[in-house]
Protein backbone atom coordinates (compact mmCIF):
# COMPACT_ATOMS: atom_id res chain seq x y z
CA UNK A 1 0.00 0.00 0.00
CA UNK A 2 1.28 3.56 -1.25
CA UNK A 3 -0.14 6.47 0.30
CA UNK A 4 -0.97 9.52 -1.73
CA UNK A 5 -0.74 12.90 0.00
CA UNK A 6 -2.00 15.40 -1.63
CA UNK A 7 -0.54 19.02 -0.33
CA UNK A 8 0.18 22.49 -1.67
CA UNK A 9 3.93 22.31 -2.83
CA UNK A 10 6.90 24.01 -0.98
CA UNK A 11 5.29 24.46 2.26
CA UNK A 12 5.28 22.27 5.65
CA UNK A 13 1.51 23.90 6.45
CA UNK A 14 -1.16 21.22 7.63
CA UNK A 15 0.20 18.85 5.56
CA UNK A 16 3.73 18.52 8.22
CA UNK A 17 0.91 16.37 10.71
CA UNK A 18 0.34 13.93 8.49
CA UNK A 19 4.43 13.47 6.88
CA UNK A 20 5.49 13.36 10.30
CA UNK A 21 3.01 10.17 10.67
CA UNK A 22 3.91 8.53 7.92
CA UNK A 23 7.84 9.03 8.35
CA UNK A 24 7.69 7.60 12.09
CA UNK A 25 5.72 4.58 10.34
CA UNK A 26 7.98 4.37 7.75
CA UNK A 27 5.11 4.16 5.21
CA UNK A 28 5.54 4.38 1.73
CA UNK A 29 4.25 7.37 0.05
CA UNK A 30 4.34 10.21 -2.53
CA UNK A 31 4.16 13.77 -1.32
CA UNK A 32 2.11 14.37 -4.59
CA UNK A 33 2.44 18.26 -4.52
CA UNK A 34 6.44 18.26 -4.28
CA UNK A 35 6.25 15.09 -6.64
CA UNK A 36 6.83 16.83 -10.47
CA UNK A 37 6.53 12.96 -11.40
CA UNK A 38 3.63 12.47 -9.40
CA UNK A 39 2.04 15.41 -11.25
CA UNK A 40 3.06 18.02 -8.51
CA UNK A 41 0.66 21.22 -8.08
CA UNK A 42 -1.31 20.37 -10.60
CA UNK A 43 -2.64 17.29 -9.67
CA UNK A 44 -3.30 18.59 -6.53
CA UNK A 45 -5.29 21.05 -8.36
CA UNK A 46 -7.26 18.05 -9.80
CA UNK A 47 -8.19 16.45 -7.05
CA UNK A 48 -9.65 19.07 -5.47
CA UNK A 49 -12.02 20.09 -8.61
CA UNK A 50 -12.81 16.71 -9.53
CA UNK A 51 -16.14 17.30 -10.97
CA UNK A 52 -16.85 13.11 -10.34
CA UNK A 53 -15.93 12.72 -7.23
CA UNK A 54 -18.46 11.36 -4.45
CA UNK A 55 -15.93 12.54 -1.50
CA UNK A 56 -14.71 15.98 -2.81
CA UNK A 57 -12.54 17.62 -0.12
CA UNK A 58 -13.24 20.59 1.17
CA UNK A 59 -9.05 21.57 1.06
CA UNK A 60 -6.15 19.67 1.22
CA UNK A 61 -4.18 18.21 2.91
CA UNK A 62 -5.85 15.22 1.31
CA UNK A 63 -5.02 11.30 2.06
CA UNK A 64 -5.65 9.14 -0.67
CA UNK A 65 -5.47 5.43 0.11
CA UNK A 66 -7.45 2.94 -2.27
CA UNK A 67 -10.84 4.24 -2.88
CA UNK A 68 -10.16 5.76 0.66
CA UNK A 69 -10.08 9.50 0.06
CA UNK A 70 -10.17 11.53 3.14
CA UNK A 71 -9.48 15.57 4.32
CA UNK A 72 -8.81 17.42 7.53
CA UNK A 73 -5.85 16.48 9.21
CA UNK A 74 -7.44 15.01 12.01
CA UNK A 75 -9.75 12.41 10.53
CA UNK A 76 -6.82 11.49 8.37
CA UNK A 77 -4.20 10.84 11.61
CA UNK A 78 -7.86 9.34 12.85
CA UNK A 79 -7.69 6.92 9.71
CA UNK A 80 -3.82 5.97 9.51
CA UNK A 81 -3.54 6.12 13.71
CA UNK A 82 -4.76 2.31 13.49
CA UNK A 83 -3.44 0.89 10.80
CA UNK A 84 0.39 2.28 11.33
CA UNK A 85 0.65 1.44 14.93
CA UNK A 86 0.63 4.93 15.79
CA UNK A 87 -3.12 5.17 18.54
CA UNK A 88 -4.10 3.00 21.22
CA UNK A 89 -6.20 0.37 20.25
CA UNK A 90 -8.47 0.83 23.26
CA UNK A 91 -11.02 2.89 22.17
CA UNK A 92 -11.18 5.72 25.36
CA UNK A 93 -7.66 6.52 24.33
CA UNK A 94 -8.09 6.92 20.99
CA UNK A 95 -11.21 9.18 21.47
CA UNK A 96 -8.57 11.18 23.79
CA UNK A 97 -6.00 11.11 21.35
CA UNK A 98 -8.50 12.27 18.64
CA UNK A 99 -9.41 15.11 21.31
CA UNK A 100 -6.16 16.17 21.99
CA UNK A 101 -5.52 16.12 18.09
CA UNK A 102 -8.27 18.57 17.69
CA UNK A 103 -7.04 20.82 20.34
CA UNK A 104 -4.17 21.01 18.28
CA UNK A 105 -5.95 21.84 15.27
CA UNK A 106 -7.30 24.93 17.13
CA UNK A 107 -4.40 26.13 18.14
CA UNK A 108 -3.13 25.55 14.80
CA UNK A 109 -5.91 27.58 12.98
CA UNK A 110 -5.34 30.24 15.94
CA UNK A 111 -1.32 30.69 14.54
CA UNK A 112 -2.59 30.97 11.15
CA UNK A 113 -4.81 33.87 11.82
CA UNK A 114 -1.94 35.57 13.66
CA UNK A 115 -1.11 37.05 10.08
CA UNK A 116 -4.42 37.03 8.23
CA UNK A 117 -6.67 37.90 11.54
CA UNK A 118 -9.58 39.79 9.13
CA UNK A 119 -8.98 38.55 5.55
CA UNK A 120 -7.55 35.13 4.77
CA UNK A 121 -7.50 35.83 0.88
CA UNK A 122 -5.40 39.22 1.10
CA UNK A 123 -2.30 39.70 1.89
CA UNK A 124 -0.34 39.83 5.34
CA UNK A 125 0.83 43.31 4.36
CA UNK A 126 -2.43 44.69 3.78
CA UNK A 127 -3.79 44.01 7.29
CA UNK A 128 -0.73 44.21 9.57
CA UNK A 129 -1.82 46.38 12.27
CA UNK A 130 -4.93 43.69 12.55
CA UNK A 131 -2.29 41.14 13.19
CA UNK A 132 -0.06 43.22 15.51
CA UNK A 133 -3.31 43.16 17.68
CA UNK A 134 -4.07 39.16 16.95
CA UNK A 135 0.03 38.28 17.79
CA UNK A 136 -0.11 39.98 20.82
CA UNK A 137 -3.54 38.08 22.14
CA UNK A 138 -2.04 35.13 21.04
CA UNK A 139 1.11 35.15 22.51
CA UNK A 140 -0.37 36.80 25.92
CA UNK A 141 -3.48 34.23 26.06
CA UNK A 142 -4.08 31.95 23.93
CA UNK A 143 -0.47 30.21 23.93
CA UNK A 144 0.16 29.80 27.30
CA UNK A 145 -3.42 28.45 27.78
CA UNK A 146 -3.17 25.97 25.13
CA UNK A 147 0.61 24.97 25.87
CA UNK A 148 -0.04 24.96 29.52
CA UNK A 149 -2.89 22.46 28.92
CA UNK A 150 -0.83 20.24 27.46
CA UNK A 151 1.81 20.40 30.05
CA UNK A 152 -0.87 19.45 32.58
CA UNK A 153 -2.38 16.51 30.40
CA UNK A 154 1.47 15.65 30.62
CA UNK A 155 1.59 15.36 34.03
CA UNK A 156 -1.72 13.84 35.02
CA UNK A 157 -1.10 10.86 32.25
CA UNK A 158 -1.48 7.58 34.53
CA UNK A 159 1.77 5.99 32.73
CA UNK A 160 3.88 9.16 32.78
CA UNK A 161 4.88 11.91 31.26
CA UNK A 162 6.68 10.46 28.44
CA UNK A 163 3.71 10.55 26.12
CA UNK A 164 0.28 12.26 25.89
CA UNK A 165 -1.66 9.16 25.97
CA UNK A 166 -0.49 6.02 27.52
CA UNK A 167 3.04 4.76 27.58
CA UNK A 168 3.54 4.82 24.32
CA UNK A 169 3.95 6.97 21.13
CA UNK A 170 0.83 8.32 19.48
CA UNK A 171 0.17 10.94 16.61
CA UNK A 172 -0.86 13.45 19.10
CA UNK A 173 2.76 13.18 20.38
CA UNK A 174 3.83 13.69 16.84
CA UNK A 175 1.53 16.24 16.48
CA UNK A 176 3.06 17.99 19.69
CA UNK A 177 6.51 17.87 18.60
CA UNK A 178 5.73 19.96 14.72
CA UNK A 179 2.90 22.66 17.32
CA UNK A 180 6.09 23.74 19.24
CA UNK A 181 8.82 23.46 16.12
CA UNK A 182 6.27 25.79 14.52
CA UNK A 183 5.88 28.29 17.12
CA UNK A 184 9.33 28.34 18.05
CA UNK A 185 9.87 29.23 14.29
CA UNK A 186 7.09 32.08 14.58
CA UNK A 187 7.61 32.98 17.46
CA UNK A 188 10.65 32.70 19.45
CA UNK A 189 10.66 35.32 21.64
CA UNK A 190 7.40 34.33 22.89
CA UNK A 191 8.75 31.01 23.10
CA UNK A 192 11.70 31.86 25.22
CA UNK A 193 9.16 32.94 27.95
CA UNK A 194 7.29 30.18 27.86
CA UNK A 195 9.47 27.18 27.71
CA UNK A 196 10.64 27.16 31.20
CA UNK A 197 6.88 26.67 32.14
CA UNK A 198 6.26 23.63 29.80
CA UNK A 199 9.11 21.31 30.67
CA UNK A 200 7.37 18.38 30.17
CA UNK A 201 6.15 19.74 26.49
CA UNK A 202 9.66 20.66 25.72
CA UNK A 203 10.73 17.48 26.96
CA UNK A 204 8.17 15.30 24.55
CA UNK A 205 9.30 17.43 21.38
CA UNK A 206 12.88 16.70 21.94
CA UNK A 207 12.64 12.85 22.73
CA UNK A 208 10.36 13.09 19.24
CA UNK A 209 12.92 15.21 17.33
CA UNK A 210 15.14 12.33 18.64
CA UNK A 211 13.52 9.12 17.39
CA UNK A 212 15.67 7.62 14.60
CA UNK A 213 12.83 8.10 11.78
CA UNK A 214 11.75 11.31 12.96
CA UNK A 215 15.53 12.85 12.99
CA UNK A 216 16.26 11.09 9.46
CA UNK A 217 13.76 12.83 8.24
CA UNK A 218 14.42 16.29 9.91
CA UNK A 219 17.45 16.08 8.12
CA UNK A 220 16.47 15.10 4.71
CA UNK A 221 15.30 17.26 1.76
CA UNK A 222 11.42 16.00 2.43
CA UNK A 223 11.51 17.99 5.36
CA UNK A 224 10.53 21.52 3.88
CA UNK A 225 11.95 24.38 5.74
CA UNK A 226 9.49 26.92 7.36
CA UNK A 227 8.82 29.68 5.38
CA UNK A 228 6.35 32.66 5.44
CA UNK A 229 3.92 30.63 3.17
CA UNK A 230 2.63 28.40 5.25
CA UNK A 231 1.12 28.51 8.49
CA UNK A 232 3.63 29.19 10.96
CA UNK A 233 4.96 32.28 9.78
CA UNK A 234 8.08 34.39 11.66
CA UNK A 235 7.54 38.23 11.17
CA UNK A 236 9.46 39.57 13.77
CA UNK A 237 7.18 42.53 14.36
CA UNK A 238 4.38 39.65 15.48
CA UNK A 239 6.86 38.11 18.11
CA UNK A 240 6.42 41.41 20.64
CA UNK B 1 -27.64 5.43 31.18
CA UNK B 2 -28.21 9.42 30.96
CA UNK B 3 -25.94 12.03 29.27
CA UNK B 4 -24.57 14.90 30.96
CA UNK B 5 -23.74 17.88 28.75
CA UNK B 6 -21.32 20.42 30.45
CA UNK B 7 -21.71 23.57 28.68
CA UNK B 8 -22.19 27.32 29.42
CA UNK B 9 -26.06 28.11 30.51
CA UNK B 10 -28.02 30.46 28.56
CA UNK B 11 -26.47 30.42 25.13
CA UNK B 12 -27.03 27.49 22.46
CA UNK B 13 -22.64 28.00 21.24
CA UNK B 14 -21.11 24.86 20.41
CA UNK B 15 -22.91 22.48 22.75
CA UNK B 16 -26.03 22.75 20.72
CA UNK B 17 -24.71 20.46 17.91
CA UNK B 18 -24.69 17.89 20.90
CA UNK B 19 -28.03 18.77 21.99
CA UNK B 20 -29.29 18.30 18.78
CA UNK B 21 -28.09 14.85 18.64
CA UNK B 22 -29.59 14.39 22.05
CA UNK B 23 -32.74 15.30 21.29
CA UNK B 24 -33.24 13.76 17.85
CA UNK B 25 -32.04 10.67 19.34
CA UNK B 26 -34.77 10.74 22.22
CA UNK B 27 -31.22 10.39 24.81
CA UNK B 28 -31.82 10.85 28.50
CA UNK B 29 -29.63 14.06 29.06
CA UNK B 30 -28.59 16.93 31.88
CA UNK B 31 -27.98 19.84 30.20
CA UNK B 32 -25.86 20.93 33.53
CA UNK B 33 -24.96 24.64 32.90
CA UNK B 34 -28.96 25.12 32.40
CA UNK B 35 -30.10 22.81 35.46
CA UNK B 36 -30.03 24.58 38.84
CA UNK B 37 -30.57 21.11 40.22
CA UNK B 38 -27.23 19.68 38.44
CA UNK B 39 -25.30 22.55 39.59
CA UNK B 40 -25.71 25.35 36.89
CA UNK B 41 -22.76 27.47 35.64
CA UNK B 42 -20.57 25.96 39.03
CA UNK B 43 -20.96 22.91 38.05
CA UNK B 44 -19.64 23.54 35.00
CA UNK B 45 -16.23 25.35 35.79
CA UNK B 46 -15.74 22.72 38.55
CA UNK B 47 -15.62 20.24 36.20
CA UNK B 48 -13.30 22.61 33.87
CA UNK B 49 -11.08 23.06 37.12
CA UNK B 50 -11.35 19.25 38.81
CA UNK B 51 -7.70 18.91 39.67
CA UNK B 52 -7.67 15.08 39.48
CA UNK B 53 -9.21 14.81 36.13
CA UNK B 54 -6.95 11.82 34.23
CA UNK B 55 -8.68 13.62 30.81
CA UNK B 56 -8.88 17.84 31.38
CA UNK B 57 -10.94 18.86 29.24
CA UNK B 58 -9.15 22.24 26.96
CA UNK B 59 -13.39 23.63 27.18
CA UNK B 60 -16.33 23.11 27.26
CA UNK B 61 -18.71 21.26 25.55
CA UNK B 62 -18.22 18.27 27.38
CA UNK B 63 -20.01 15.19 27.58
CA UNK B 64 -19.98 12.89 30.64
CA UNK B 65 -20.85 9.09 29.93
CA UNK B 66 -20.45 6.82 32.88
CA UNK B 67 -16.64 7.13 33.04
CA UNK B 68 -16.03 8.44 29.80
CA UNK B 69 -15.36 12.01 29.68
CA UNK B 70 -14.78 13.97 25.84
CA UNK B 71 -14.68 17.36 24.84
CA UNK B 72 -14.66 18.72 21.73
CA UNK B 73 -17.79 18.65 19.69
CA UNK B 74 -16.90 16.79 16.29
CA UNK B 75 -15.50 13.93 19.16
CA UNK B 76 -18.58 13.66 21.53
CA UNK B 77 -20.60 13.24 18.14
CA UNK B 78 -18.33 10.85 16.62
CA UNK B 79 -18.67 9.33 20.53
CA UNK B 80 -22.24 9.48 20.62
CA UNK B 81 -23.29 8.62 16.93
CA UNK B 82 -22.81 5.32 16.74
CA UNK B 83 -24.31 4.53 20.58
CA UNK B 84 -27.44 6.36 19.01
CA UNK B 85 -28.02 5.13 15.71
CA UNK B 86 -26.89 8.67 14.20
CA UNK B 87 -24.13 7.81 12.21
CA UNK B 88 -23.77 5.14 9.70
CA UNK B 89 -22.11 1.39 10.40
CA UNK B 90 -19.61 1.31 7.34
CA UNK B 91 -16.35 2.36 8.66
CA UNK B 92 -15.69 4.93 4.94
CA UNK B 93 -19.25 6.56 5.59
CA UNK B 94 -18.62 7.00 9.19
CA UNK B 95 -15.22 8.19 8.49
CA UNK B 96 -17.08 10.70 5.49
CA UNK B 97 -19.50 11.96 8.08
CA UNK B 98 -17.02 12.86 10.54
CA UNK B 99 -14.72 14.81 7.92
CA UNK B 100 -18.38 17.11 6.68
CA UNK B 101 -18.17 17.68 10.79
CA UNK B 102 -14.93 18.65 10.75
CA UNK B 103 -15.52 21.11 8.36
CA UNK B 104 -18.67 22.73 10.03
CA UNK B 105 -16.41 22.96 12.85
CA UNK B 106 -14.02 25.10 10.78
CA UNK B 107 -16.71 27.45 9.66
CA UNK B 108 -18.61 27.74 13.24
CA UNK B 109 -15.25 29.04 13.97
CA UNK B 110 -14.77 31.64 11.40
CA UNK B 111 -18.52 32.85 12.01
CA UNK B 112 -17.58 33.46 15.41
CA UNK B 113 -14.11 35.06 14.74
CA UNK B 114 -16.44 37.84 12.69
CA UNK B 115 -17.29 39.40 15.74
CA UNK B 116 -14.15 38.34 17.91
CA UNK B 117 -11.00 38.53 15.01
CA UNK B 118 -8.38 39.99 17.06
CA UNK B 119 -8.84 38.99 20.52
CA UNK B 120 -11.17 36.14 21.80
CA UNK B 121 -10.93 37.63 25.13
CA UNK B 122 -11.94 41.59 24.81
CA UNK B 123 -15.35 42.93 23.93
CA UNK B 124 -16.89 43.13 20.40
CA UNK B 125 -17.39 47.27 20.62
CA UNK B 126 -13.57 47.55 20.88
CA UNK B 127 -13.10 45.11 17.98
CA UNK B 128 -15.55 46.93 15.56
CA UNK B 129 -13.60 48.06 12.75
CA UNK B 130 -11.42 44.56 12.61
CA UNK B 131 -15.11 42.66 12.63
CA UNK B 132 -16.26 44.75 10.21
CA UNK B 133 -13.61 43.64 7.58
CA UNK B 134 -13.45 40.23 8.80
CA UNK B 135 -17.05 40.03 8.29
CA UNK B 136 -17.03 41.31 4.98
CA UNK B 137 -14.60 38.57 3.74
CA UNK B 138 -16.69 36.08 5.48
CA UNK B 139 -19.86 36.87 3.49
CA UNK B 140 -18.48 37.37 0.44
CA UNK B 141 -15.74 34.10 0.46
CA UNK B 142 -15.93 32.21 3.27
CA UNK B 143 -19.77 31.65 3.20
CA UNK B 144 -20.49 31.21 -0.53
CA UNK B 145 -17.10 29.01 -0.90
CA UNK B 146 -18.29 26.34 2.68
CA UNK B 147 -22.15 26.42 2.01
CA UNK B 148 -21.47 25.98 -2.19
CA UNK B 149 -19.65 22.93 -1.01
CA UNK B 150 -22.34 21.49 1.20
CA UNK B 151 -24.27 21.71 -1.43
CA UNK B 152 -21.95 19.63 -3.73
CA UNK B 153 -21.79 17.03 -1.28
CA UNK B 154 -25.72 16.65 -1.41
CA UNK B 155 -26.24 16.57 -4.89
CA UNK B 156 -23.30 14.04 -5.45
CA UNK B 157 -24.27 11.58 -2.62
CA UNK B 158 -25.06 8.62 -4.95
CA UNK B 159 -28.51 8.11 -2.58
CA UNK B 160 -29.97 10.94 -3.63
CA UNK B 161 -29.49 14.76 -1.93
CA UNK B 162 -32.02 14.21 1.19
CA UNK B 163 -28.83 13.27 3.15
CA UNK B 164 -25.25 14.37 3.40
CA UNK B 165 -24.03 10.89 4.09
CA UNK B 166 -25.77 7.80 2.12
CA UNK B 167 -29.81 7.36 2.72
CA UNK B 168 -30.15 8.50 6.41
CA UNK B 169 -30.05 11.14 9.08
CA UNK B 170 -26.95 11.33 10.41
CA UNK B 171 -25.17 14.03 13.18
CA UNK B 172 -23.92 16.01 10.36
CA UNK B 173 -27.34 16.38 8.84
CA UNK B 174 -28.67 18.08 12.33
CA UNK B 175 -25.09 20.32 12.39
CA UNK B 176 -25.45 21.41 8.87
CA UNK B 177 -29.19 22.25 9.99
CA UNK B 178 -27.84 24.26 12.96
CA UNK B 179 -25.11 26.16 11.00
CA UNK B 180 -27.96 27.24 8.41
CA UNK B 181 -29.92 28.64 11.46
CA UNK B 182 -26.79 30.26 13.28
CA UNK B 183 -25.95 31.89 9.58
CA UNK B 184 -29.54 32.86 8.85
CA UNK B 185 -29.55 34.58 12.29
CA UNK B 186 -26.44 36.30 12.40
CA UNK B 187 -25.97 37.41 8.54
CA UNK B 188 -29.90 37.16 7.55
CA UNK B 189 -29.29 40.09 4.53
CA UNK B 190 -26.34 37.45 3.41
CA UNK B 191 -28.22 34.60 3.82
CA UNK B 192 -30.41 35.55 1.84
CA UNK B 193 -28.83 36.28 -1.12
CA UNK B 194 -27.49 33.03 -0.82
CA UNK B 195 -29.96 31.36 -0.20
CA UNK B 196 -31.12 30.58 -3.90
CA UNK B 197 -28.11 29.10 -5.05
CA UNK B 198 -28.07 26.13 -2.28
CA UNK B 199 -31.31 24.68 -2.53
CA UNK B 200 -30.41 21.09 -0.90
CA UNK B 201 -28.87 22.58 1.86
CA UNK B 202 -32.10 24.23 2.37
CA UNK B 203 -34.41 21.87 2.10
CA UNK B 204 -32.13 19.83 4.02
CA UNK B 205 -32.56 22.27 7.06
CA UNK B 206 -35.80 22.35 6.23
CA UNK B 207 -36.76 18.58 6.29
CA UNK B 208 -34.37 18.39 9.56
CA UNK B 209 -36.62 21.63 11.56
CA UNK B 210 -39.72 19.08 10.46
CA UNK B 211 -38.63 16.05 12.38
CA UNK B 212 -40.85 15.38 15.14
CA UNK B 213 -38.39 14.78 17.83
CA UNK B 214 -36.32 18.03 16.44
CA UNK B 215 -39.62 20.12 16.11
CA UNK B 216 -40.64 19.40 19.57
CA UNK B 217 -37.40 19.95 20.93
CA UNK B 218 -37.23 23.72 18.80
CA UNK B 219 -40.43 24.42 20.81
CA UNK B 220 -39.49 23.65 23.85
CA UNK B 221 -38.24 26.16 26.42
CA UNK B 222 -34.90 23.70 26.11
CA UNK B 223 -34.26 25.23 22.90
CA UNK B 224 -32.29 28.75 23.86
CA UNK B 225 -33.05 31.73 21.79
CA UNK B 226 -29.72 33.68 19.53
CA UNK B 227 -28.32 36.01 20.99
CA UNK B 228 -25.69 38.01 21.01
CA UNK B 229 -23.38 36.23 24.05
CA UNK B 230 -23.14 32.94 21.85
CA UNK B 231 -21.30 32.01 18.35
CA UNK B 232 -24.02 33.34 16.05
CA UNK B 233 -24.41 37.22 16.76
CA UNK B 234 -26.64 39.55 14.96
CA UNK B 235 -25.11 42.38 14.63
CA UNK B 236 -26.58 44.04 11.76
CA UNK B 237 -23.52 46.25 11.20
CA UNK B 238 -21.81 42.77 9.77
CA UNK B 239 -24.34 41.84 7.68
CA UNK B 240 -23.54 44.29 5.11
Amino acid sequence: MTYRLYYWPGIQGRGEFVRLLLEEAGAAYIDVGNDEEAGGLEAVQALLAAPDAVHPPFAPPVLVSGKVVVAQVAAILQFLGPRLGLVACDANAALWTHQLQLTIADIVAEAHDTHHPVDGGDWYRNQKPEALRRARAFREARMPKFLGWFEQVLARNPKGPEHLVGARLSYADLSLFQLVEGLRYAFPRAMGGLERDIPGVIALAQRVAARPKVSAYLASPRRLPFNEEGIFRHYPELDG
